[in-house]
């Protein structure tokens, strides 16, 4: 098939198809990464701006190495939230960059649905890395990817995502991706950290660990979002570990494989256990990081219409 | 003509001659920019520094863009002012820089003439993207170019200036540069907002902006730049907005096109009505943003001396 | 001789046959710099990641073009050490950068130690670009560069190291590396400001500034880094001048020429007159930053494993 879409903002609309040619595309790249010189020619001379105006280390250095892999020039913006407070900056910065002939922008942003306002503006293609407590489709991506390679399909496979889904964008794109492509999905939390719309996406809910644990045959566990927690959702993050976080002993309850995703940067002994993280008999945390790079190269090259060198 | 000058500090003493030169070689790379790869080898292996001193956004991804379609290196620096007070500071970086043996140096420095001291420790090409309040040769050089776009000449054509004068480098730029092109210079502005060297540049002033847009074929609108303001140059916003912002109702008393133009970012419902910015009736806002790119790699190519392929 | 090490973490165990083929494969360098396209292919599709944990701009602009005149693609990580206080963080950092695939880590981190940690999580290259009062190999092999390149060899060579030792982790590099080939190392300053590993080190010590010049064919004059001197090590600056500042009056009192070399940036009137530093009668201080673009690409070239097209 041939991918026609032009931005990619969320993965709530994308097809089983699109989805699979995006982990094919993916997994050809992979191979190219293993290469002596991991790069190709595939966008050289186009132009990408990478809008940042959240902080962000690894999502930044993964998509900018996509780019550069692929031979494309690489524009660095960062930006605190607070510069571009009117609905107007946003605008006016983007009709800026659209006005300067750029190929594509990857944006972040704390407002959710950002992405989505871009595109008005700008005749490239738009790629969201992280809207708000929106979507952030390139994770869930890397995170189906590394999925795929460990489970080959997703047909019945029960994915737990496990702690703050109310604020999670990784959750809301994974619970889209996962369930296009047949798993199941199931939510585990504290109560008022799963969002209403749960209902909606028809998902099993936990509230005890244990069970979610004795369910799944992965766990995919969130990041305690430290900035979000103004409102006390739980009591303290030693609470939050005792009656939720991921430990060897939860694990060895349970008589069979599980396998652990995190999508990074890790609160270790709060949400996971830090020997947990690094134990690769469950964790494929670094899988995904390196996944994470192919799965951008993908995306990159199919919105740019460019047939493969 | 060839192109003999080595540094782009300002435009007070650059010839009809030479603007023009840089006007015409802008428009071959604007061509350039419309490929779909839109980037040329004249400038590869040659490496410039964006020496950023005061934080710019629009103006630093312009050059960069310039510099990447021209294949050159680029070393990007930004430093809040405050980390080089002193002049010493300022010569020690550019000699640092120098010993490194770097082609170019963009330079953006809060106090005026720091370009021109550059000169002094720098053996490559030097070019000011804007220091103080004193000039801003490639903003002027962008806006000629989307002046003559449209009207083809600047004899006798008349642009006014708009707004806070006084603290302008992009004004005092366009006023030297339209000025030799013999288009008429009219400035308007709250009278403590006009130099007094006013006088010295024998310009037209208006202090009613009425006036000054039945007078006019362009509308250059300046900025109010917020951070400037703390002297009490106007009463309030509100104040200045009734004063001399630029709205529907006063463009539709005349019975006449004007062009407006801005050199971003606009502070919309200021100087500047948003619907007017938005309104290509009126607006080349945008086309200013468009033709930066290329005056830039104009100026780069012309101040390299090298030929291009 | 091939260079078989894979990191550049210090010079204390770096020996004498190794330092010789980094200053030749420098020199050789330097020649390539001087050619009107200083750019050779060398590292061509290979990522190298410049790490800052604490603010540089000379050191990490030297290390990005040495990259990019070798044609390695760059990505830049900077970061206050605020934001990876716990030692799993800057694991997990290194870890995530791993998992990318990076070829090599430039890194400087304000604790010591912090590179040899890295090199536990990292499969590629890692080159130590200053770890707290611990060592800074790539600024004092830049130094050997530049005195070898005046006296040819090191044998006998009387090099007095003036300032805050203590402290200073560009004397610690130079320590050992000058040590190694067989230079006379004498270390003058406060006696607070000289370490107690002075004894091991077995040099001669001075606590007075004229008998260090009487003594030395080389100073090697630190910086006084203002932001240690918390603990109050000597009185005030201008004490600290008067009793170890270099002066034209001092150098004036010796009936010989002595070379004046400073790691920079330069607090001009305090550890160093101003016109001293910029009279070339004695400062080499800016070939010492011509030298370290050369060093650093020696570096990059010989730990890739690459052979030079």
């Amino acid at each position: 098939m041939d991918f026609k879409r032009k931005h990619l903002l969320g993965l709530e609309d994308v097809s089983a198809e699109e989805i699979k040619l995006i982990l094919d595309t993916a997994k050809s790249f992979k191979e190219v990464l293993d290469r002596p010189i991991p790069k190709v020619p595939t966008l050289r001379g186009k132009t990408i701006v990478n809008l940042f105006f959240e902080p962000s280390t690894r999502t930044r250095i993964s998509f900018e190495l996509a780019e550069k892999r692929l031979s494309a020039d690489t524009i660095n913006f960062s930006s605190s939230t607070s510069a571009v407070k009117k609905g107007e900056s946003l605008r006016d910065t983007a009709q800026n960059i659209e006005a300067m002939k750029v190929d594509m922008v990857i944006i972040r942003h704390g407002a959710s649905g950002a992405p989505h306002a871009l595109t008005k503006w700008i005749k490239g293609s738009v790629v969201n890395a992280g809207d708000g407590c929106h979507e952030h489709p390139t994770q869930a991506l890397l995170d189906m990817m590394t999925i795929r390679d460990i489970f080959g399909d997703f047909k019945g496979l029960r994915v737990a995502i496990i702690g703050d889904i109310l604020h999670s964008r990784v959750a809301r794109s994974n619970i889209y991706g996962l369930n296009t492509m047949g798993a199941e999905v199931a939510l585990c939390g504290p109560s008022p950290l799963i969002p209403i719309e749960a209902d909606k996406w028809k998902q099993t809910t936990f509230y005890d660990v244990d069970e979610a644990i004795a369910w799944a045959d992965v766990l995919m566990v969130l990041r305690i979002q430290m900035e979000r927690q103004s409102q006390n959702f739980f009591p303290s993050l030693r609470e939050y570990h005792n009656y939720f976080g991921i430990t060897r002993e939860r694990l060895e309850k349970v008589e069979k494989k599980v396998t652990i995703m995190h999508p990074g940067p890790i609160n270790r002994g709060i949400e996971l256990d830090s020997d947990l993280a690094d134990d690769s008999e469950y964790s494929v945390i670094l899988d995904q990081v390196t996944n994470g790079v192919a799965v951008r190269m993908a995306i990159l090259y199919l919105l740019s219409g460019e047939k493969q060198e």
